[in-house]
């Protein structure tokens, strides 16, 4: 019995410390999580109501077809209803395109460092991954990647804001790759941080969709919409490739109660709005901050920072959990040297900047 | 832009219709639901409370480790904590199994008819699938499902009760099996009506775990528990299975709140036993009604009824419907000339039952 011999040399998705764990083994009382760029200021009070009002009806199977969000979405953005494909947040959009379009002697071009599961989710597929370093400051190498393809290329894996650094990719650029990728490769486009990004960043990357069937753009509910724990996420493309998307997804693959938030959630700008502005606030604040103590970081249209340490990145988590606060080394991201930074509350921040401005002023006595 | 060529030979999955759907078609008030197989009953009611006393943290991930349901799962079954795996019903089990044991080349055996998805994930995966028809009255056909598997053959797929039959495997013949299926070959033992089969039809098939590590059995919370709207499954093998689906396991693949209300209701023993002896109850009048009219049904140890019709299936669920009760034709099962019928409640059957009779006397008339 065996497995996919692939499968021995990967290893499971390491997920953060939970907290609980972590109060017990330091005995701290409180811990601020920021790990996973989730939404420190929750998620909308009008979900929080409607569910109160009624959950669904939890024996019932969800609607496959996803129906009212569905139609809701497709309003909002301006596409059709056919242009849309739901899933377990982008994480399953990205694995069903895998599965779609990959099998053993193809193969796909990714940026490194980048979102781990493409690379994950190819290899499972016995797809060969060309990666792709990205330039000094942090942007796609968009001219090499486009090198790297070749006629077994299937899909192209581009993250805007790039996970885990922050970088979006230029208007300009993207329409200078768009003009020379070839037809026979999918554009994956990856925009779970597309709240966050500064309107004057944001390259509008749905209105190439009508011009360019292979490209498919991925957002979700889990980061701005602060929906994470309710695993919804959804792909938008030209209805060739959500067809084929449909076929190998599961039929009941998000939740009825996701499928309720979600819809209420989408409704709700306000909320998007002022999480946006908050995290614009701290992000220049915390900036200001590292600028203070002379470390440097890469440019972010996030809801977090990947900051360069001047240790490893994993001696400085370990000291910031050891107070704690749970953040990302970049060692685990494929970006050593750095750590991975969620932007929490301002008090958050301010108690961790406390916290890394006695280890900046320990480091200097040393 | 090439999708894996079997794609073409593949339809989504087509969803019972939705109960808004048929009431607009049809003019209908009251629709009674009688097509997958889901709990009458609702849900446990502690597991309502304990919802509305606190909803989880949305805005957080899920635990990837599912660690304080897998704590009172393995306590419950007896089994260590590393030989379970959580998906979004059992349905992503099933699709976990393929991807990590199939690829081109390989092949699968199944029973048919059966629960589809075994044959559409494995041929997403690329492998060949060997259908054995079961015996005239509904069994899986072991030895010639035996007789089936060659050196490429990865998965052998056994539905114990039988979807859309309702026959158990037995167990002399069950050990016969094991005894006889080489060591290649995962058994992917598929147990979603567990809760339903009568004690004395029950094999207790998690005994021959730790004696065969090529056994996973797959249970859920869709069926019996009532949470088919939360999507959560289960996997119980040896560690070493289970450490292998791990890594195709997309990292958050259950919710929060799908983990939380799975905790409650499996401490919840009366609300499942009550599901089961009203089932009883409610299948016995059933098949009582069906005998007394002349019509054959198929055994089940499940929450459903396989009936043979006497015109196409598709006729009679046409007929049911167009009187505000869904249930699915055998037509779209692989078994023509059947319908497959939810057991509702013991209102919702009698006035079954008078439709059905009054179908049948207009049969006779004609």
């Amino acid at each position: 019995m065996e497995a996919k011999p692939v499968l021995s040399q990967l290893t499971p998705y390491k997920q953060g410390k939970q907290t609980k764990e972590i109060q017990q083994e330091f005995g701290l009382e409180r811990i601020v999580k920021l790990a996973s760029n989730e939404n420190p200021y929750g998620y909308s009070n009008q979900v929080k109501e409607a569910l109160l009002q009624g959950l669904p009806d939890f024996n019932i199977y969800p609607d496959g077809y996803t129906a009212e969000l569905r139609s809701a979405l497709a309003n909002k953005l301006e596409v059709a209803e056919s242009q849309l494909v739901f899933g377990s947040g982008t994480e399953e959009i990205i694995q069903m395109l895998c599965r779609t379009y990959l099998a053993p002697g193809s193969n796909v071009v990714t940026a490194t460092p980048t979102f781990g599961q493409y690379k994950h989710y190819s290899l499972i597929e016995g797809a060969e991954v060309k990666e792709i370093e990205v330039t000094a400051d942090g942007y796609h190498a968009l001219d090499k990647m486009l090198e790297a393809i070749d006629e077994k290329t299937r899909i192209i894996w581009l993250c805007s804001p790039n996970n885990p650094i922050g970088t979006v990719i230029p208007k300009e650029a993207f329409e200078a790759f768009l003009n020379n990728c070839p037809k026979h490769v999918l554009i994956a486009f990856d925009e779970a941080y597309f709240e966050y990004v500064d309107p004057e960043a944001n390259i509008d990357v749905l209105s190439y969709i009508k011009s360019h069937n292979n490209l498919i753009v991925m957002r979700t509910f889990s980061k701005a919409y602060g929906l994470a724990g309710l695993r919804i996420g959804y792909g938008i493309a030209n209805h060739m490739i959500i067809d084929k998307l449909n076929v190998v997804r599961g039929p009941f693959n998000t939740t009825s109660i996701a499928q309720q938030a979600a819809l209420v959630a989408l409704s709700d700008d306000v909320f998007i709005t002022n999480s946006y502005e908050k995290n614009k606030t701290v992000k220049a604040s915390f900036k200001n901050f590292l600028n203070q103590i002379g470390w440097k970081y890469f440019h972010s249209e996030t809801n977090f920072l990947l900051v360069e340490t001047p240790i490893s990145g994993i001696d400085v988590f370990q000291y910031l959990l050891e107070r704690g606060f749970i953040v990302r080394p970049g060692e685990l991201l494929g970006i050593p040297k750095t750590i991975r930074v969620s932007l929490g509350t301002g008090e958050d921040m301010e108690d961790l900047q406390r916290v890394l401005l006695e280890f900046h002023n320990e480091a200097i006595v040393k």
